[in-house]
């Protein structure tokens, strides 16, 4: 079975059999940087164009410009997914966290509960945004933006916050829909 | 003020200076076919990268090829939206499925309780799975997936339920984080 | 088929055959003012007692002298009905905010989400103090009853704000139970 | 102090200090009857057209017409007020369950957790109808209608449980808005 | 039959045939001291060891050297019984709550909604660390125990307050779990 | 500073100066069995009588005959704890999960989702028992109780998943209300 014939997912869809030169190239770069090709792409991949909307919005967000650093959202993006009870997320998104703090303990607070860490204003403001965001979305008014604009925040962050919170609100819920597994090789990662 | 100076949202962010002809370009041919640029796309477009990744996520989502038709994804979006009370997406969205159905009260069904109207068992199997994922993904399991197959949906049907139910509550939370108001034209249309 | 013995509920209870002079010329009295006789009170109708002790209690209510305006009440009652997703009360008191404001926009607000709308002091202390009320009674403290006196209410007021969001929790689980329907007239009105 | 000037709410609302014989005839029939006179009718006293809507609801419902027995009434009262947690319909109706049914037992299990008592199916089916309507009534459907019927329930019966249950949810909410306070007589009563 | 063949729960499980004098001579004591042996016992009694530790952790708490009187702490086990809705402990702990404060309606008040009690601040802040350490545990932060300092609470008491609380929360579901009976005899004490 | 002056929680107290005998040596058999004393030991450490009451109660629970086995009563421990978010007990008992299995996947799905693991019919069945008991303890009947004898479980096995559930919901809450943390080496065991 080579990897593309991979089934990551309760829905018999597998990897379309044509991929790009493109999408094959994109593949190899992860198994060349991470050591592994994440299942939520291979998930995603019966159809290079859903694959190329989520890794576009994923790269853009994760990995793009933005006020926040890279460790923060993942932070979010842990958080989120502790909130969700999202088995994938908190395996592949728990072990960015350990690797890019250098913190294994981090790490487990975040999936367990973020409360338990000893966080700064600034991150403290940030993680009861994606919470209260992810809980109760209709409830957010003016007092909560103001919240992050006193902890430093700048408008421009704001909106990434909700867009990287919101982006795993969906993302945990195309991974509960489908039962995704996460790769093996995250478990033992940073420990 | 042109529309491009227009703010939509709580935030201090508005469209850049230096929009492409790609994208302006696209916001004529909204106005021409819609009869107004959706106040969500001038909220995305203080960064095109940002605003070329939302759209191309929601054209392949609502617009492209699937078993279920642009109704049916209508629906979810309005169900989804109700469950988490997103003004915005309640406006846009419920005049979408009045327009598409032609059926004011369906649209306000959606928008109210969707319980309420009397739904063939294929949309109610739809519908409960996109609630229970917008409720408590964490708690799907096989039988939600078989129920969803036994109401004559195939696996790629589910990922697509799955995928539109998922990405309202990522827009509906960012909608809700910025207080994204709706146009105004909405309101009116198809009543 | 006559008015009388038209069906507005999933029980099997249709109008009274024999309804005195008095509810006869009270619906007559609706069909003038309103264009149509509401579909609760036909519900009610199978026993002239039940109807009159209702509509006894909302024309006091409702109409009746207090120190809250008819679209305040009507407000009430529309995001009471929104917690309790009642689809009877959204959509006969929706009608009335949209009537009765001169403001559609209003109307779907108070529907969708009443926290969207740009609200008075006044309102939100209104709104706020009916939503915990809807929500969560038994955690009602004296604090609650201080922050409508800091707005401008008298106990009377408040008695008339509490009394008016208890009233639609009660007939918004009547709706419920029996799944009334509304008249089809409202859809369309003051949009 | 003449029981007339006794304040039994949070607010500063006396009874109207010009009651109508008819008012003063029913409360000396409640003393004679009852050996007190509830404090909800004092409570409402401020306003006469208040307190007889009140009443004349009340009355028909909990000692009208019905196929429910009057304990049964009862049994719905407490179980409701028990739910939205009410000092003042616990103490008033869980007398009176304890009374008409002679067993203080049951008395206090309605108070408690209805699901402790040893029911009948046809009182499980009539406690679970109220429960699901006292804290989910949007979820209601034609399914727990048909629980209702094979339990041996007429649709006039459904009528009868869902005004009842839906007339605590009222009453319990206006108690906890003013926090009315319960007459010290009920505490001994039927021990 | 003897008190020993007595069947307390929902489990066929009965006191163990071969009792040693010391737990004989404790259900004595019980006899003498209660007037009963209370039905948790009893159920307990299936296995002595398992006997052993719960009434050496329940006496240590309820009747050892604390900062927390004896009726502090039976509110709590009250209180906690009544979120937890646990007819076993509200009946049993009820009654003692009559019998060590000598007020019937303060026993009512902490089972059916505490915040009718009209309590010190001392013991709205024991009650109200109770209730969130119930409801949400994880949401507990040092504001908590700070506010319980502020009503002059010690560390040492903070600690008590938090493990008698955290004691019916295992008692409530391991009486919920196998449908523990409590003695008659309560119902009737202290009214 | 001696492992006996470790201050383990966020109150000021520390272990008794003056530990008997039998504690030291209990101390010294954890140091040599586990490579650390559990910081839950050193907690309860400032008053032996406390200790050793839930030392009691946890060895008899966690390490006494049972028809569970030591890894099913670990997972119980788990699973409660993630449905707290108890991050001392999730940590602790996460890894003896891991230890007692053998298999890091195993634990971590105990943590996050115990929905995401491959369970036999009898584990789901216990675990899904754990979960009601925990988050809805007034809702067992004797239908749950049914569903554990169906998948195997003797009336005794059901007395010690209710014990052990409910032992957890008491630890966890002692946790969380005085922010207990957990030895550092719990982290990288078993990975």
């Amino acid at each position: 079975m080579t990897i593309l014939e991979k089934r990551t997912t309760a829905l018999d869809l597998r990897p379309a059999s044509d991929l790009s030169d493109a999408t094959k190239a994109y593949f190899d770069k992860c198994l060349e940087k991470l050591g592994l090709i994440p299942n939520v792409l291979l998930a995603y991949a019966f159809d290079e164009k859903k694959l190329r909307a989520f890794t576009e919005m994923y790269n853009e967000l994760m990995l793009g410009d933005s006020g926040l650093s890279k460790i923060e959202r993942e932070m979010i993006a842990v958080v989120v997914s502790s909130l969700n009870k999202c088995y994938y997320c908190l395996v592949a998104h728990g072990a960015a966290v350990r690797q890019l703090s250098g913190d294994p303990a981090l790490g487990e607070m975040m999936v367990m509960n973020y409360r338990a860490a000893d966080l700064s204003p600034r991150h403290k403001a940030m993680l009861a945004f994606a919470e209260k965001l992810t809980e109760a979305p209709a409830l957010i008014e003016e007092t909560d933006r103001a919240a992050l604009r006193a902890a430093g925040f700048s408008d421009r962050d704001i909106w990434d916050i909700a867009a990287t919170a919101a982006f795993y609100n969906m993302s945990n819920r195309v991974a509960a829909a489908v039962d995704m597994r996460p790769n093996d090789e995250y478990h033992a990662m940073a420990r």
